[in-house]
């Protein structure tokens, strides 16, 4: 109990205090999410001994209670985007993943992912992964059938759709329903299985294990209650979530995030692979954005309202996908966000629990009911009506597509952020990388030994303003098989049992 | 050579590897500026036999560069509040404070803060600083004036005047003009040197040297060229600045600065120290949270006009703190922030650069020359008007005092961010700490030896929604001491030249 104790992840263990090693392995990676499992069977397919440290009792992380899109696309289209007659290039789907970024853009990742983007999509059906070639032409968070292709980001709306021809890059596996994390993960974990790569379940990494030159060597883990001192020769490979699921943390970096509800995620994903790696140097990232969402789709007819703030102000094209409108929702100014609508365009949303918390016949009814300015309300509804009326949003850019004057009776649904209406959420920060998954210190040297790849790291999706459906699932795979080729090619060191 | 390239901040060195101790003290402390200088006092004063490494040829550091405002009250008022009639409450001190650091807030501090502002000002008073019992009353930056109090945040606007009782907390040094950056580190500078404590100016803190158990016993420095190592038996206190002069890590940690133009800070801001904590396991919170100022009064007559923003609607209260509006103004959807005023009211601003960008004795002629939409901006200035002209701000709620009707002609002063226009800042983010300064870990456990302050550390001011002129300079100063008397008060090591 004593050594458990010490053994926490902001305090490595050197080296030479590890008396025995309990296993010897080539390749420790530590979660058996999307990424753990992608990178697993790199390493192993490169011929590395490899271990999964898995905390729960099955394989799946955050990716099995996703919807395992991957956001993909590229190099000419991948076959389900050719099939749908699109034809995506490289270069337009990297002009659009940077605006997505924006300011917070790691080139040198957006590149390889985009460059890499379609062969990847090759190897997930390699995997066995099913997409068929189909598209869904709903406005959508995921396809509700077993279609393949759909938009899932803001490619259609301004001011993206300035930066990059739009083309939908959402690949939705062939199963009915929100079904895809289960299957995909049930693949991945069978591809895994069949190659022989030990998994350890309900084994917790505590700490790793750092030499006096600064090279991780291994990690020391709880397995069945024991501690234990794990030796991986190449490198080790953290690939445990991001940190949603610890609230303390979650007040530390990104406060804001406690006016949402729902944190997406597994109960593993505590920031421990996070604390790992920064407790050897490793530099963290954008702590402070998250993937944020308030799904106010479907049904689609909801598009054509209009949010507005507590001054009853527009601050959104309501054609963004979702997460951009929550981005912008938990950061107006006062209290109040509400989505105004004509009673003819509302049918109560699918997954969203927002109450109408006013109806009225005029906007004079309907501003008492709510609590706003009438005059600034029937101003805001007006100009956007006439506007709209003639196919134009000087204000926003909405896509004419949405535009048509909101008419009598109104109504208006309540999603003031921290009133208790869904606002899901999980956390884009963790540590620097390469993309490689080299794991890198604040002044950008490599810290030898140490990989990372999925949510534990800082990857392509950095803020909930220019995210996408897939994003995270796409990095995370992608990035983990990176990760996993790249730990597997590093030198093997020496088994002497004491080089100290 | 080769040593000093691998003496890096991020790669410490240990201590076990250290063959010979050039300096022997029981606490160095790296940086010369007011948090330094303070930390240095208390030091010496509780026994401490002291070094301050400072990389300029001189002591001052960002603090030089300042206007010294330091930002004090509670308690019942310092001498100067209550001469002016004012009787501050540490309670509603502490809930302003509380206010405008919003979900960033770090209690403790704030707590310390308030509690200890009356007897800090005490102090400084006693370490010779001049404040006259007099106050300013114009909206200004700071007093051009010798007069000492003044109003220096948002105590009277809304949302804060509903969370405190309005009080004046900035104090201004007795000097004309701004010039109290100079004469305050003069008189600092004094008390360390009648002190006799040890200086060492042209001295670059390179990296800290820790032992075995993770204790901070040194630090290695290049003092005239040549690396020292430099032990430290009670500690080292980390005083080196933020990171506002390494574009690198602005770029990486608060990119949306860059839409800024003027880095505040003296060269020495290149966030060494805080490399150097984070290194051994320190804690780097609120990284992405700058000062940011858009200081376009005085004159106080532009607070009569309104900001809009590129979809021509306000944002803000404009009777707010200036780095309020710059908070604001640097997240608005859109390119083009404009200030909007009766030609009656203009005059050129006393610090902006700010070009005007429009006249017109109709709004229409203006939205035409800005680029603006007319029938918004119409609106917009309309419904300003006519609520200003019965006294009301039903949107934004900015004091009555600011309000009236904005008259033709109109002018139009151009703000938009990254236009050139001056956005002053300096960074917010750095190591987690005790008020006592001690360097936390991630899990908030204490890394021994090893303290912190001044803008090396997130300390009370936490982001520019709710900065007030004289937070900084406060905390520093207030902190610097707090982590001085505690490091001096630490166990002394013995003092044996080879331990391992």
């Amino acid at each position: 109990m004593q050594a458990q104790a010490s053994a926490t992840p902001s305090s490595p263990r050197r080296y030479h205090e590890v008396e025995t090693w309990d296993m010897e392995v080539d390749v420790a990676i530590v979660g058996f999410g999307g990424a753990g499992a992608c990178a697993a069977i790199e390493a192993a397919d490169a011929g590395a001994h490899v271990l999964i440290l898995e905390v729960a009792s099955a394989s799946g992380g955050s990716t099995e209670l996703s919807s395992a899109e991957v956001y993909l696309g590229g190099g000419g289209g991948t076959r389900v985007q050719q099939a749908c007659g699109y034809e995506d290039s490289t270069e337009n789907m990297f002009n659009y993943l940077m605006a997505a970024g924006g300011d917070l853009s790691d080139e040198a990742k957006v590149r390889s992912y985009c460059e890499g983007s379609r062969e990847h999509f090759d190897w997930l059906v390699a995997m066995g992964a099913p997409y068929k070639d189909t598209e869904y032409k709903e406005r959508a968070i995921m396809a509700p059938t077993d279609d393949c292709l759909l938009y899932t980001g803001s490619e259609k709306c301004w001011p993206f759709k300035d930066r990059a021809d739009p083309c939908p890059r959402g690949h939705n596996l062939e199963v009915e329903g929100d079904n895809g994390g289960p299957l995909f993960m049930k693949i991945l974990t069978e591809r895994v299985v069949e190659r022989g790569i030990q998994v350890e379940y309900n084994a917790r990494a505590l700490t790793l294990v750092v030499d006096e030159d600064g090279e991780v060597r291994g990690l020391v883990a709880r397995i069945d209650g024991e501690e234990r001192n794990i030796r991986a020769h190449q490198g080790v490979v953290l690939c445990a979530g991001g940190f949603v699921m610890n609230q303390e943390m979650v007040k530390q970096y990104c406060p804001r995030l406690t006016a949402g509800s729902v944190p997406i995620g597994n109960p593993g994903d505590t920031g421990a692979g996070i604390l790992m790696g920064q407790s050897v140097g490793g530099a963290l990232i954008n702590m402070n954005e998250a993937f944020i969402t308030l799904p106010f789709y479907p049904p689609s007819s909801l598009t054509y309202g209009i949010f507005v703030n507590a001054q009853a102000q527009r601050f959104i094209n309501e054609d963004s996908y979702h997460s951009r409108i929550a981005y912008h929702a938990i950061r107006q100014t006062g209290k109040g966000i509400y989505l105004i609508v004509s009673a003819d365009d509302y049918e109560h949303p699918t997954f969203l629990n927002a109450e109408i918390v006013g109806t009225g016949e005029t906007i004079e009814e309907l501003a008492e009911e709510v609590g706003l300015d009438a005059g600034m309300l029937r101003h805001t509804v007006d100009f956007y009506s006439e506007q709209a009326a003639h196919g134009g949003d000087p204000l926003f850019h909405k896509s004419e597509q949405w535009l048509k004057p909101i008419k009598p009776p109104y109504a208006a649904l309540d999603c003031t952020p921290g009133s208790g209406v869904i606002y899901a959420y999980f956390t884009l920060g963790g540590l620097d990388t390469r993309p490689t998954g080299e794991v890198l210190t604040m002044d950008k040297s490599v810290i030898p030994g140490l990989y990372a790849a999925g949510r534990t790291t800082c990857g392509v999706p950095r803020n909930a303003d220019g995210y996408a459906s897939g994003m995270s699932v796409g990095d995370a795979t992608y990035f983990g098989r990176l990760a996993g080729r790249a730990v597997a090619a590093r030198l093997h060191r020496t088994q002497v049992v004491d080089e100290s």
